[in-house]
């Protein structure tokens, strides 16, 4: 039977390692981090998340607030408020939560963050640096991956991996950060080969590419699409997946991609849903918002308190 | 026996395409475009290529001047010299040829040109958006890559792609559009199934990953890695390998990745090296130069003559 890569357990350690440093930091003499949640219109899935990154962050001593906008707001009125939270010295970390309305270019509205505080990393900027290499906001989603990987000890360096996913804010991070160089300036590279499917890639191949991999990452939305007859004995499998479904007894519950209680006998490794990917997503968006204020504010020192930390 | 995909014969008809446009251009009042090509130290294999350009573009009607620096000349002397282009309203493009000294960080000389004249596509903010699949400049070796799959019809869509090469300036473009869905932004996607092979790829591995492919495109440095018996019957092969090695005969010539001899019995299309990639690649920055020169010229059209185009 496969090890339980336990996102929640893995998450609560690094939400105490967080709390630990953010009360070192404050006691230096630094403001407590801020993050401002913005959220356009109504949807249940953004609230629930949105709120559970407010608790945790609560927490662990990260002032968190909520800016709702009705889903009749426009672009360019949104555009100012980002520009506001921009430029105000008390705000080091800004979510959108994202998809905006329709009415809206995502694309746009991801721009106007300020990079420098920019936690999902969705800035073309941040984007651009993640992929050559450079120190940048890497996406919550993608970072939680990486990170299940690294605390569980799964070995990367010329291993076979395969995502199943494409998405700018998922799959793309992810692959980026799998295949590169280990060596370069960020230090993330994992230096696997990576095979990059999506919803072309017929399904028989789907099934080559993850017999032959020794991790495989999916999130594709599509319950049971990944089964035990596709996964190498001993892989490690994680599961970004989360659909909502009525189960049996008529009753919502949430699950991911992959095949469980049968993957779970042939692979070596695997994340559950829920309560693997999930939790590590909003440990890693409070540690990228923790990584925000530490460069704000301590750019923000004169320099003639540099020798002081 | 395969195809042969002619590079030269290709870019031959890009650049006369090219040369009938940017006449149209000219005849309608715009200035010839503009480029300027640093050279930093002395490195035949760099003056050969951007001589190779000066000659191609001026055939076409585009202004080049080749501005030299001795290797001593430091970093922020070098910047200086590119932001004075940058604020010159007679350059459309800028082009960096690399390697520059080590002397210097390569990444602040890239991002250092202005976007919008950054013709070989290596700012972050064009990888950035590249990514994204937005409109941007893309590095003239991989838009090569993808030219001469397009022009020669070479199907993709749901297909299986090899890229062994992970450099940002190569491989990183190349997988990004053959992986990318074809209906965004830029257009340029190929919705392929893309692995990422690279130095630590085991050899056995990167035989089964090419024996899986459709396509197969490799930039290593190589000579003869790409074998016949790795080469699925009928698959298409793109060698971007460049090495300089000496004859039987005690002569030097050029050489790519591919075992040509044997792989063109067994590949259904195979370019050529020389005489592939290679001249295609010219054609791309000319044409990255023509696109540079008229969105910036077009976008310094005062608004009152703007009904007139």
């Amino acid at each position: 039977m496969a090890r339980i890569l336990d996102g929640n357990a893995l998450a609560a350690t690094v939400k105490d390692e967080l709390k630990d440093k953010i009360e070192n930091w404050v006691n230096l003499g630094n403001r407590a981090p801020s993050l401002r949640c913005i959220l356009v219109g109504e949807d249940r899935g953004s609230e629930t998340y949105v709120n559970n990154i407010k608790r945790a962050a609560s927490n662990i001593g990260i002032n968190t607030q909520v800016l709702k906008y009705e889903s009749t707001i426009t672009e360019a009125q949104l555009i100012q408020e980002i520009k506001t939270l921009n430029d105000d010295g008390t705000v080091d970390a800004i979510l959108i939560q994202l998809p905006v309305p329709e009415t809206m270019n995502e694309r746009n509205v991801c721009n106007a963050v300020a990079p420098e505080k920019d936690v999902d990393g969705f800035h073309i900027v941040n984007i651009g640096q993640l992929c050559v290499d450079m120190p940048s906001f890497v996406p919550a989603t993608a970072l939680a991956v990486i990170e299940i990987l690294k605390r569980s000890e799964i070995e990367t360096f010329g291993r076979n991996a395969v995502v199943a996913n494409r998405s700018k804010n998922i799959g793309l991070p992810i692959a980026m950060i799998l295949h590169s160089d280990k060596r370069h300036e960020n230090g993330l590279g994992m230096d696997a080969t990576v095979t990059i499917c999506h919803r072309y890639t017929p399904p028989e191949q789907l099934k080559v590419f993850c017999l032959n991999a020794d991790i495989v990452i999916t999130a594709t939305g599509i319950p049971k699409l990944i089964k035990a007859d596709m996964i190498k004995p001993g892989a490690t499998v994680i599961d970004v997946g989360l659909t909502r479904v009525i189960d049996e007894n008529g009753k919502p519950r949430f699950v991911g991609d992959v095949d469980y209680e049968e993957v779970v006998k042939v692979a070596g490794a695997v994340t559950p849903v829920p309560g693997g990917v999930g939790p590590m997503t909003v440990a890693m968006l409070l540690q990228n918002t923790f990584q925000a204020a530490m460069q704000l504010q301590e750019k923000a020192q004169p320099k003639e308190f540099e020798d002081f930390f």
